[in-house]
């Protein structure tokens, strides 16, 4: 029974009782084992805190961490569960408190409400996730340019609006996608740095009487900064996530339009590029097929997340400040796509070392035309005004005079004869070190004692 | 091994495989257990019109309709598994088929394809879902009816813009969202017909060679006519998908007002209704508090669901036309936003029937001022015209010389004193009958022998 | 100075008074041009009314009737203004009324609020606009059934996955979308039916304590029905707006995915048809370029119709019941929503009567493994089942030993040689009546005194 | 005559070209209205790095660029215009050019396509507008301090569930809107860093074979760095505008969450505040009211601007690497979102600054409940445990003998008594430093030869 459950009269009302309960819970218990190690860092750093203001002695504080610590290593063991009729998380670690340490696992709850508890192990759990995927990110982004140097030299005809343009290359190919990858990471460097703000000590939304040490919990936990003001870190829920999934939703983008070339340079009217078995499927009816599904189920799946912004804005819009139950629901929304852009990441990982490059593609004179601006940028260099020699050139095309000379000559940066890519690779780097993930692992380790 | 497995001779990439199959996999073997009960459906339609295209000896007819009736009961008994191994609901349904029969039962793959079964299993799915849900509507539909006839007495200040307005009802306020599911009904119905059409036959997308008698599944599965176009069978689609979780969104959005209403209604600053314990929760700090947790979780359920045709727009939009392996996602869109809204009209309906009406609530004298509109018409009945009326009544509001009559005299179509209720009730009952589900339910009954 | 103002004895806030006036009119005075003569027709049906309850005289009646009806003349002949200082259409109709009539243009406005004549010209508008839309829809779909029977021998490579899999036809792929706008016109018939119901008599959202008879202006202004529940009126709007753009939205869906379709096929990589000159751009740097830029902007016009459903729900999510300002704002998501999508349709007309289909297109060595699934179908009309028959010329199109049969044998409905278009032309043909366009126009015609 | 246009022989064609010169050109010009003053800057750097590669004469560039600052002063004063037949901005001032320098103005075409010519107007048109967003944020936030300072004493009721829950108060309130609006800023600053980076030397996408200084106009235009690979600065497109109105989205998040209080508190049954006359309005038909009319179109633009970064990923999906003329569409979308949010937050400044906030709320016994928790606390520092004391009071309120004592002791950072006011400044204060917006501002006055 719950601690604010009133007593019901109601004998016949079991099944109703149940789904109603069904109904409340949801998938709580399956998200709240995303939390359980969070949870307990919470709870090293309250009590911690608790007895610096004299509401824990030391002895208590004491005996406390210990059990912390060995709950702790139980999750990272995988041998916590959350009992059977325990509400949730956060109820299975004090039931575990209590068990071992009767009374003095009760009086950790003091200053502090459900809702504040709640959010910084979101916050928490929030944190980790995106480095994670930060270093998912990176780990793609390292594969991009591997492939963009050793493909610096194959050719590749460059598109607008679907018609052939001019020529590109490989390597141009594979580098745009690791600096897309860059770019990405700073609007993952925010999401992180917006949950990286303690809101411990907000209680449920208004603060609390005991006198809290909140600086204290922030160094504790490696937190940034906090979220100061009391209203503000109960209405940061729905930020944090939001900003979060729209941190994952830039990351899909980049990942879902990759996959939409691939699935495109894989047509046999294209032709670019070839994928190993293991990433292509067959054809119940037609026995000549090789079709790209990895690819097209990693286009689907990210093309997907990118719409859950849109739904923590849907369920977040137009309610008043101070919290409501239904945020609940964002943990259903936020959770599992961590897991599915990290699956996504590491399949495009796999997929980018092994998809083969055609080679010597535009020795095809399908693409001859590509080669005509290099014509009249040879007449300008010649000196015939740009626009005469352009009128020129489209004489030619359409006579038939023109004949497409294969020399190139790009050096300017970034072109594909300086691909620039140490330049991306320091962006890249520079991102990555704004974070400042290497503080929070210190404190991390600190407050469980292991070794970083 | 699936029929178009290539042969590896990479041996040592056993985890890598694994990865893929889990991430080509997905949730689809979840998914796919909603679907078994209409894949025997459709391969009992698609037996039968092979037979009578001599594709299958009326003795072979016999025993595969024998069996898959035995296979039929069995998913009914809930005692079908997908095993181990068994890549999808088709390939247990086809393995089941060939364990007992041999041969024959591989013969059922003739004139067929992946696609078009696959494609027919989500039309039967869709519709018979999209019916219940019609189902579970009108339910909540019959309850808000009851209460708005055992409360048309019970008035309620009525407000725009957030404002205290002119007088309303609970029979008023029941009625109203009693009427929004009528309308929402429709929405229901239009997605029902797009269901209701026999995708069977158009193979992958181009048809087949075979002779095959499309009318004959037409009829034989109950749908009411045929997507004839083989290229637009397919390309159906994600549009049928859409068109299902649109009519969805339109009852969760008439649901999610709703229990914003009541979670505004039940705020002590309102006190308008008072919900059962069954239906809120206690604080974990606040001794005081009685939370409309379940209002408030009905509001986040159905405000999420809002988001789900996006989802669908997002997988699907700009690709070009023909299968894409995109689409199996939209099968983890689609089928739990069923359950999703199932359990949110069961809780509803609860929630009406327990939810308990503050009576007199306009004798406060907050609530003076609702009354002036009637001061207004009383004066322009008086032969005032509007206008100066409306002056004057404004003037005595301003200077404290307003006083509010309380008697009421609605009686037009739709108003307080006349709700109209039995209109209403017209409406949806048409709404119901035309999505012509008994010659739904007679067909199926056919095709597997059972009495309706 | 509008009815409800305040006098104000902040004379130093003129600056501040005018940029609130511009926040809150907003686009306003431009959208309600749409509504002009909606407005009127509301005002003719509301003034019948009012005389038929005794609240105007007959003599009052014929000279509102007359006046009313000169201004819709002049709306017609475009010659209708909102004058400058006026706030909206309404209070310009007013104003031309009372200019004309004194006191008789005033009293027009009893048993009415500006809510309920807002809405009842919002669904006049809306109904109107869906039933443009459908006749432009079924323009293209006309073209589309024209073009699908010229082409329908012309054989077009059928793709899945992108990869080239089975053969499929310019007849076939015509077709497809002129029975996507079939079913999208259910769509569109759901939207004009929510819009086809009369509002007028719920005033603000709780009625009048006039006896108003609400069944005389259903009929005067052609509605099947009336909104019954006075609250329930207040509440359709967001729903109707909702329900109208999701229509639009379906048939932009079918429009980009078809724009899509064209932009591919126009790549030098497919090469299946040619746009006219008039529908491509050249490049200002590469002279050999001819982009189909209609298309893509049709593409990428008809994808941001997708968006719009969105905006509605985001303005209307979680507002309690009951009016609020916001949905002045819907106006301007909805209003230019038909102008852009009617201007798609037309242009779609005009590329889809020019484009050039590309003829021979499957004589290209690189479709042969088109025709591999005809092969296996051979086979097994010759006895092998299935699954043998599929090994077999899968290890034909391994070895090479593979030749493609391009005899194709394609004749059950809707297949290459059985397009079934006139079953296509009949479920469009069925869908369009069902919007009973005709009675709204005669009772149109009727009120306004015109001939049909 | 465009430069690219092909010579059509279809005289009678007038009407459909000009339907389709509509269609294509859309609102682009009135949208490349905004970006006039950036394309001269684009100009201006251009031309300076084409003499420094020896493409232009230094005598060249001279008169050039007086010309340049010449129609720079004139757009200042609002004297540009794009005259009827130009194609766009872009052709506007090349234009101008031309008639002023003849062939040398056509010079400056030399190493540049439209394409990278647009992407960089548009990177330095949203920087600008960026950092007029964030000034504007900046004065609200501002101003939320100051009324949070002033009103610290003055209590609220807090809400949990629309519950009363504990003590709040107006300095708490405007103080969480005033630090929401500083975690905004982080994600201001990311889109500002995401359009500081120079596209120009990409080309069409694909580059140039001219010996192009990319660095050089990356310093002139006082970009932060430049897009190296020139496929991305391409692709960056659509993900420029994708981040930006994300950031707008997340202020108008804020903005719109705010409006949703004020509608509340200041309806009858909060009555926590009082809005000025000018932000308010009269009923046509009730005397009575005085609707918060600004504060409800505050609320529905912010929700509406939500929807935005969604519009742009429905346009961009799916769509294949390289530029598509889909990408135009987007300045719709991007460009009037800046003047809406603008309006938003000067509207804001102006409520913010008049809205009055009611006193003593609290003494309202209603509001006795919100004291529980102190009470409970209180037994907690007398030694209670805290889930006994937490019994005992609940216990109390039940059997109505529970007192509330009012008086407060919030003392830690955050709360009531210690709002950290000073803290959520310097946050504001950092975020805004990290926009690097000076040294943008020092470049440009350069560039231009204007003081800054």
């Amino acid at each position: 029974m719950k601690l604010w459950q009133k007593a019901t009269t109601d004998t016949n009302s079991k099944a109703i009782a149940d789904k109603i309960e069904r109904f409340t819970v949801g998938r709580d218990r399956e998200m709240d084992l995303y939390l359980a190690p969070f949870d307990v860092l919470g709870n090293l750093a309250h009590a911690t805190m608790l007895e610096s203001i004299n509401l824990l002695t030391s002895d208590e504080l004491s005996v406390l961490q210990e059990e912390l610590k060995t709950i702790y290593q139980q999750i990272q063991a995988g041998q916590f569960v959350i009992e059977e009729g325990v509400e949730d998380v956060h109820s299975q670690v004090e039931l575990m408190l209590t068990r071992k340490l009767g009374d003095v696992g009760k009086k950790i709850h003091s200053g502090r409400s459900r809702n504040d508890q709640v959010l910084v192990d979101l916050k928490l759990f929030t944190r980790d996730r995106l480095w994670q995927v930060a270093e998912a990110v990176q780990r793609v982004f390292d594969r991009l340019i591997i492939r963009s140097e050793q493909h610096k030299a194959d050719l590749l005809p460059g598109y607008t609006h679907l018609q052939i343009a001019m020529p590109s290359s490989f390597g141009l190919w594979f580098g745009a996608y690791a600096e897309a990858l860059s770019d990405d990471m700073l609007t993952l460097q925010t999401a992180y740095r917006l949950a990286n703000r303690n809101p411990l000590g907000s209680g449920a939304g208004y603060g609390s009487s005991f006198p809290l040490n909140r600086t204290l919990t922030t160094e504790l936990l490696g937190f940034e900064g906090m979220h100061v003001n009391v209203v503000y870190a109960q209405m940061s829920r729905g930020k944090t996530e939001q900003t979060a999934l729209t941190a994952l939703a830039a990351v899909a983008a980049t990942l879902s339009r990759m996959a939409m070339d691939i699935c495109l340079y894989n047509s046999q009217n294209f032709g670019f590029l070839t994928l190993p078995d293991a990433l292509t499927t067959g054809s119940s009816i037609m026995p000549h097929k090789k079709n790209p599904d990895v690819a097209e189920l990693l286009r689907a799946k990210t093309n997907r997340l990118k719409a859950l912004p849109m739904e923590v804005t849907l369920v977040m819009s137009n309610l008043p400040s101070g919290y409501h139950r239904d945020m609940q629901i964002l943990k259903e929304i936020l959770m599992p796509a961590f897991e599915e852009l990290l699956d996504c990441l590491q399949i495009t990982d796999f997929m980018l070392e092994h998809l083969q490059v055609k080679t010597n593609l535009l020795d095809d004179p399908k693409y001859d035309p590509l080669f005509s601006v290099e014509r009249v940028n040879e007449l300008v260099l010649q000196g015939v005004p740009f626009r005469e020699a352009y009128l020129q050139v489209k004489a030619e095309v359409e006579d038939g005079s023109y004949t497409a000379s294969r020399e190139l000559r790009h050096t300017h940066e970034g072109s594909i004869g300086n691909l620039g890519n140490d330049q991306i690779v320091k962006q890249m780097t520079t991102a990555l070190q704004g974070f400042g993930a290497e503080n929070v692992q210190k404190a991390l380790h600190q407050l469980v004692g292991t070794q970083p």
